[in-house]
């Protein structure tokens, strides 16, 4: 009836609502009438006749009320609610900024249609956290718990990203072909630097995107940001990629094992790469969001697919410079 | 006062204890003086002269109950609660399955000292989720929002695991100049089949720690199903690895690139690099949780590292089998 995900798909119909202009005295009636099994008892919600929510009052009020006091006295009036077809994870915000026991969702003119617990809400929290730690690990989504699930059906949600994958990086392989010459005259310390190199692109990019997918999925930052998040990665870049460059370097330099040029070109392709990985690890996910993709999908192991890609052709392109 | 990360530290002292023998009446004007300002008010608890957790009543069973009641008939008995030192984590487990709004804390003598709310809950899953996040791709914990946070203590926080981490995949650079002749001897094949595999040895690591640290973390898995672990994650690792290791050797098969000797080492090792990489995956994080180390530190980027190392070492020993 609603969609996967949407506060329409959470709430549960059963809550307390009560008619203003109803007395405290009647309310508490109602909510004893209401029954012991009504899970969302604490908070009860002020209606007028057309059902638009006008207010929330916590049952505690109704226990040092008088008794002919109206409940539009007593109630919260513009409570915090969430749109019947709004994301769950607004609902899930709303529920942590304003400590909530319980949210109303309303449709569009504002009449209530149901609620949503705390209870729910950590459910959402935790699932959709799992979903994220899948998403950006390759991983199809999961519907049960580790242990029940048999070895053929986690052998199914792994398999497509890690054919996906497998074949992208075919494309590395095939650039590192077209320069099999730089290759050749370059010798194995170039092979030698390739690991420490796409290894480092990939930490940089996942310590970037990390940071922003997370930091999208807690409301801390919006797609409109992606200038000022560029702007900041790409200084926490430079910063990182000029020290890790240098000791590089220092390493090559001291320990031998590459001549100077081709030593400078290795430490030059690492300054780029972790720029190169920062900006797109800052950019992929951002985008994604605009576009109404899944962050996680986008910025996680294709990241690094597409670091690989990047960092080798930095590396090769510099290194025919240097010989 | 109280160890960080344990129910000791999160608990309030706010919260409303009711003697054993109170009758229903007295409870209510209790709640009543207890103010509007207490937070916990929802969940009231009944203990013994001694402060001994005897129960917990909901505060809408004062509102059906007879005036004079007392409220051991009232109050459900043995009722959940969580050791003062025990791990926040335990206390988030418990308030998730039982749906609880608040969990008490008690001593060793069941002496109740605090009570952890819901809303409490709510923000531990979200810190320990987010630090998991990190620690799982090379971050420090961060302390702000990301906005919020300067370039600086950016670079500050993402420094020390780049470096460690470019350090520790020098190795794989000294592996692969170890194996110059076979190098020389396959020519670029082998080289270009480098990324392919060490991007799928990561990819197919992570799959397996992410799936081990999450079922850890929400308490699905204990140290003790090591073995069961393993034995499924095998399970995957055969039908995973042949899988893709009979794609590749199609693939170079049929677009060649590669002698035949060749395409047969690069497919062996990547059905050999799947399980080596499945296993440890799976046995990082385990063995991390049975030292008490943290699981998500031990069996992120440490992994795929030691993962590369492996895959090159397999794909170098079986290429100089093959030439």
């Amino acid at each position: 009836m609603f969609p996967d995900n949407s506060a329409g798909a959470l709430m549960t119909p059963e809550f307390i609502c009560i008619l203003t202009g109803t007395r405290a005295r009647d309310a508490l009636q109602i909510v004893r009438d209401a029954g012991l099994d009504s899970d969302a008892i604490y908070t009860l919600f002020v209606t007028d006749i057309n059902r638009k929510l006008l207010g929330i009052m916590d049952i505690r009020r109704l226990l040092f009320a008088e008794g002919d006091e109206p409940v539009e006295t007593l109630m919260q009036p513009h409570p915090q609610s969430v749109r019947i077809d709004a994301d769950q994870q607004e609902a899930a915000r709303l529920v942590r900024r304003y400590d909530l026991i319980s949210l109303p969702v309303v449709d569009e003119n504002g009449v209530l249609a149901g609620v949503i617990g705390v209870d729910s809400i950590v459910d959402v929290i935790v699932e959709e956290n799992t979903e994220d730690f899948e998403k950006m690990n390759a991983l199809l989504p999961s519907e049960d718990s580790y242990l029940n699930t048999s070895a053929w059906t986690l052998s199914r949600h792994r398999i497509p990203w890690l054919l996906v994958l497998m074949l992208s990086s075919v494309l590395a392989g095939k650039l590192i072909q077209g320069f099999e010459d730089v290759l050749a005259a370059t010798g194995v310390a170039l092979v030698a630097s390739m690991p420490m190199l796409m290894d480092t692109g990939g930490n940089c990019g996942s310590q970037t995107s990390t940071v922003i997918i997370r930091a999208l999925s807690l409301g801390e930052l919006k797609p409109g940001d992606v200038l000022k998040a560029l702007w900041k990665e790409l200084r926490v870049a430079v910063v990182c990629g000029f020290l890790l460059g240098a000791i590089n370097f220092a390493r090559l330099a001291i320990f031998g094992g590459a001549s100077l040029p081709i030593a400078g070109a290795i430490s030059a392709a690492m300054v780029l790469t972790v720029i190169f990985a920062k900006a797109l690890g800052c950019l992929l996910p951002l985008l994604a969001e605009k576009m109404h993709l899944d962050p996680a999908v986008m910025a996680g192991p294709l990241l690094t697919t597409i670091v690989d890609v990047g960092s080798l052709l930095i590396l090769f392109e510099l290194s025919q410079i240097a010989i």
